[in-house]
């Protein structure tokens, strides 16, 4: 067998996380170098590489889960927009990117590597607003 | 009432446009100023600003058409990857944008504006090969 995804870890709490949302198929947790704060990745507690591959149930779960914490996070933040991002290069399991924004041109660090060391002291601060209770 | 969403337009066929699929809830079309060959904005029918506003059945229909379409491109255009992009601060009529990639350096080309003409030719071509029969 392989070895488990870095997001399957997260999962099984082999890794520890922002978490703010988790059902029975989806789990959201902070970015550890976020675009911009708060932001989130959603994933299926599935490991598929790809979100277009996922079942028919798994699919829609993220999504609806999606869509539950894009709402949280523009509520929270207080920011107008909120973008979403699929991109898929990095880590071999299904993810979407959420990041509340002022400016699109914010959402194009998305997809730029970082290795800055975490602030997990912010992270917590603003995993404390985001979570649901 | 206030003047008709561009996109309401494309969807009355009041505006030509290289349309891709279509069912009760949802349009895909091929984007006029595309990131990348195939590039295609899929949108509800309902005229709802933001994505995350849309019902709990517009928003599902959405995010299903979004998924049959990305696995399409992919087939169609053979790119190991399609990205997704939801940004909201160009056009006031929710829509997601869907871009067949190899490095993910060309999703940024979907949030920079363009004024060039579009190739409609090009356009009709990829839109022949990626239209449901």
């Amino acid at each position: 067998m392989s070895e488990p995804s870095i997001f399957t870890k997260i999962i099984n709490g082999d890794i520890p996380s922002h978490k703010i949302y988790e059902d029975e198929r989806t789990l959201a947790f902070l970015d550890i170098h976020p675009a911009a704060e708060g932001h989130t990745l959603v994933i299926p507690k599935a490991e598929v590489e790809f979100v277009w591959d996922l079942s028919e149930e798994d699919y829609r779960a993220l999504m609806a889960t999606v869509q539950k914490v894009a709402l949280r996070l523009r509520e929270v933040t207080g920011k107008p927009y909120v973008g979403e991002m699929i991109v898929g290069t990095d880590v071999p399991h299904a993810h979407v990117h959420l990041v509340a924004f002022d400016q699109p041109q914010e959402l194009k660090r998305t997809i730029e590597p970082s290795t800055a060391e975490p602030d997990h002291e912010a992270l917590k601060i603003i995993a404390d607003k985001l979570r649901f209770g």
